[in-house]
């Protein structure tokens, strides 16, 4: 098990992008914040992922490789519509920004995470970010499966 | 991924007792039978294993081995009481019984099953077998999670 401490910030312009963005698919086998059970592909490797509610900016996340057929089977056992984004990697200052542009029901929306030490951990701000959404439940990829972002008033 | 075809039994008697019978602690991060994410504790073993819809007496498993700090802290996020059961091992005529024997609040319950190769494959009946009970869902495992044995009517 590990802790994750996270920050989740939308965007603004395009300076974010990389020509070497991954495509990640991802469904999931619980939804509920209190147990999320993820299934993802991303490139050619796959993993389920458990987290458990958030406490603040923290959260508790299990990850375990899968195989990659097990995987795609998986996927067809979710709950409701994939979520499938773009994963541009930026570094800024030593820390690793991860921002997702998402596509289909949730195209439109591009979201940046920065995965922390510590709650109060300080980080460069990018020019490129805009306003933070960490509290928002909204955002929560398990949600934008089943409230895309395009449905959203 | 696996194919599981199972027989489910009621059992009568306690010709179905070992001594070695070993514990089992199992709780639920997804209760819904169309994908069923079980986390299990059998002795100092531990394994995540998800589950699809029942066709008939086939269900895809796939399973997962884990740490076993990881399934503990996994049993604390699940949804509803544990179930805690002993699994006696029976081999009848080359073919393995599982018989559980429920404790808690489904204690008094004991279910005997038996994992095929295919739906029609034949078996010997062992004089301690009762009633059938595969297509019966109060007897799946993630149901007697929420709806235990001693609250039926």
């Amino acid at each position: 098990m590990a802790i994750e401490i996270e920050r989740k910030f939308l965007v603004v312009g395009e300076g974010w992008r990389q020509p070497d963005a991954m495509h990640l698919s991802q469904g999931y086998l619980n939804r509920d914040p209190a147990r999320t059970v993820r299934v993802r592909i991303a490139g050619e490797e796959a993993f389920l992922t458990i987290k458990g509610r958030s406490e603040g900016l923290s959260r508790a996340e299990f990850e375990y490789p899968l195989p990659l057929a097990d995987a795609q089977a998986l996927l067809a056992l979710c709950d409701g519509p994939l979520v499938e984004k773009h994963r541009h990697r930026v570094m800024v200052d030593g820390l690793l920004w991860e921002v997702d542009e998402f596509h289909g029901a949730n195209a439109g929306l591009v979201v940046a995470e920065l995965e922390l030490q510590s709650e109060d951990q300080p980080f460069t701000r990018p020019a490129w970010l805009g306003e933070e959404v960490s509290d928002d439940a909204r955002y929560f990829n398990s949600q934008l499966a089943s409230r895309p972002f395009n449905t959203w008033p």
